[in-house]
């Protein structure tokens, strides 16, 4: 298992990862099969979307906060209870297929990890799984 | 790594790719293991629900197009942000179980391609991970 | 592919069976890789979240809730439909790594069963992929 580190800098922020799991496929020369990417965290998730433009991921940062609000009649008394009901609704794992010793992605799509209670430094743990 | 080929006919649908799925886990022979089944596109998701009622995925549809509006105050300028999102809270990805050959489902599970700015032509990429 | 028997006594209800997929792990000796933790069920997810302070999984019970009412102009006719949306926006599979024997977690985190339509008996089934 490899780690990832990922530094936040606000409470709510889409942070694209893409670069840091290229390089690590390339250095560990893996090549064919898929990768578990898992955020080990309980106010952090993970997901796959637009990577072009800035705006998608700020869409998606205002969209959930508006459904599952910061501060309500939450009964967990830490002042984060949104950050883990939106982890539920993101996930905390991802996979990624490889093919050919590369990570096979569509035109628009980046890897973000999804910072729900920061700024932290936080972890995401990577698993290779083979295909052959 | 395989390709399913999806079109789709309207902007919000959920479309069963389970025979799809089926018929290449036969044609390829695999055995034993799982499939990663990924969505390449930043406006489409995948799920896995009831498949014998219609009228399930159109409540799934009716209620994320509820939650997430079609039109609202978006950054993003291609009127389509409302896509991403629901991609963020479907996933782009699904997992199988293959058993003996077979891919494994619950009695009342389908596999849904979940189109979010159609009509389209789409793809599912899918790659074998092994058991043993 | 192997299960894991849960039992649900509520209607909506997340059952941490973190105890159970460990027990599972060293019974089967599996040593390197992920697991597939699949719901063959179309009314009931799994999510990986915080274990420590029950009020966690009660908040996130209860938001889902709110966003997807129990009784609303659904077109299911089967009373359950908020079920069905539940478990496309938790997810119907998880992925847990394994290292050295092990099932590895975060700290605070714990897998969690989300039932949506109970009571009931219910299984999660769980396939092994290897790492190398």
């Amino acid at each position: 298992m490899e780690l990832i580190n990922v530094s936040s800098t606000k409470r709510v922020q889409c942070i694209d990862i893409t670069d840091k799991v290229s390089r690590l496929v390339n250095d560990m020369g893996w090549e064919e099969g898929a990768l578990v990417l898992f955020v080990p965290h309980t106010t952090a998730g993970i997901t796959i979307n637009e990577g072009a433009d800035p705006a998608v991921h700020r869409d998606v940062e205002e969209s959930l906060t508006k459904l599952i609000p910061y501060r309500a009649a939450y009964h967990h008394l830490e002042g984060n209870s949104d950050a883990h009901i939106k982890t539920t609704l993101t996930g905390n794992s991802a996979l990624v297929i490889l093919e050919n010793g590369r990570l096979r992605l569509g035109t628009w799509q980046a890897i973000f990890f999804c910072e729900y209670d920061g700024p932290r430094s936080r972890k995401v743990w990577v698993q290779y799984l083979i295909s052959r």
